[in-house]
């Protein structure tokens, strides 16, 4: 049997770390990608590397040029909201940490790199727990990018598809860290910190708390190290 | 009355230059981003200064990582090709200087800028003529675009749509010429030679040959220099 292949954005966080393992267990040779995109520090592209080691038939980091557009906390020098923080009034609903347009060029890199390769399905690790700040990863934000993918290539053109895979879709925190480890992923090699130091997470800022929150309700206990005691 | 702003791609090529005057004609102040993208020459990014210089509000360079997926003559090491040659075979429908999903990139983008600009319009000079051969050219593919990106952003959740301009539409290389000449665009600061040197486009490349003809059917002569005599 011939193998089968997928191009797998790998952020080095728990979401995409559990993404990869659930595309080798349905049979996939994993392309990794992974973006440089103007982070304030190194920690997760380190983790990207960490997660894909082993896993993958290869993996690329693409430097992209989304800092210049601003706008972000996770970009910009705005400092990254802590617990018990009030929200800015402005953009109350969608949180600062939001890049614009971030998913449409992750997806956009993956499809050219797909179609090089004669690679017809992508995962992306968006899930529920995401949509209700960021548009971008809605499954019907997913559905019309998909549409879009099969317009715009030779591969589409010629009738073949492109499939966006989301197959942590509807899982809550707590459930993708049950399905993780029943993968096998170790979550010890993965950071969801926004405010890493030092190689310990920081226990406070909102991806922290999602995340212990998440293990917490999984019934398991977060393998990273803290910086603060809660 | 306040001013009305939008994003427009600009290659340094003869469309782009006819887009964004097309653009000012209508009223915009223009934000113009030009992407560098492994092209093997720099012709058209000096070409794009020159195009955009007193024209804009702005014009943002990025640099972008398309060359590293390879596959095509505008970034790899393929020979370009010339009149008379015998179409490659394998992607005979589809040109050999097709870049994989390059105009989903730039489109996501400006998509990007706009989002943090509160720019709502996009202008990108695809039209008809590349219709055949580029599936990323065509009216479905540009409308899949704006669907998508509509479900994608801040701003598109808030109702705020983007619009994707395409201008040149359903024009011929000589309307499009016709059209910018109408409206002042000099088309001796455009490059659209595949393979210039010297300042000198070849003469003979696909896209010179095209350029030329366009010309002869607008009744105008090209200013650009040409190194081989036709």
């Amino acid at each position: 049997m011939s193998s089968k292949r997928a191009v797998v954005l790998v952020s080095g966080g728990l979401d995409s770390a559990t993404t990869l393992a659930v595309a080798r267990r349905d049979g996939y040779e994993c392309l990794a990608m992974t973006f440089r995109y103007g982070q304030r520090h190194d920690a997760e592209i380190e983790a990207s590397r960490r997660v894909c080691e082993g896993k993958v038939l290869e993996h690329r980091i693409v430097q992209i040029d989304l800092a210049s557009f601003g706008a972000s906390a996770l970009t910009a020098d705005i400092p990254v909201p802590k617990a018990g923080d009030t929200p800015s009034e402005e953009f109350s609903e969608i949180p600062i940490t939001y890049v614009p347009a971030r998913n449409t060029i992750f997806l956009s890199y993956a499809l050219a790199w797909a179609e090089v390769s004669d690679v017809f399905d992508v995962f992306i690790g968006v899930n529920s727990v995401d949509y209700s700040g960021y548009p971008d990863c809605r499954p019907e934000y997913i559905e019309a990018f998909e549409r879009m993918a099969n317009l715009a290539t030779r591969a589409g053109v010629q009738g073949r598809g492109l499939t966006v895979h989301t197959p942590l879709g509807e899982l809550s925190k707590a459930q993708i860290i049950g399905l993780g480890t029943s993968l096998g992923v170790d979550y010890s090699l993965t950071v969801t910190c926004y405010d890493p130091a030092n190689g310990e997470a920081c226990g406070v800022c909102d991806a922290c708390l999602l995340r212990l929150e998440g293990f917490r309700n999984a019934g398991l206990s977060d393998p990273v190290c803290y910086s603060s005691a809660l």
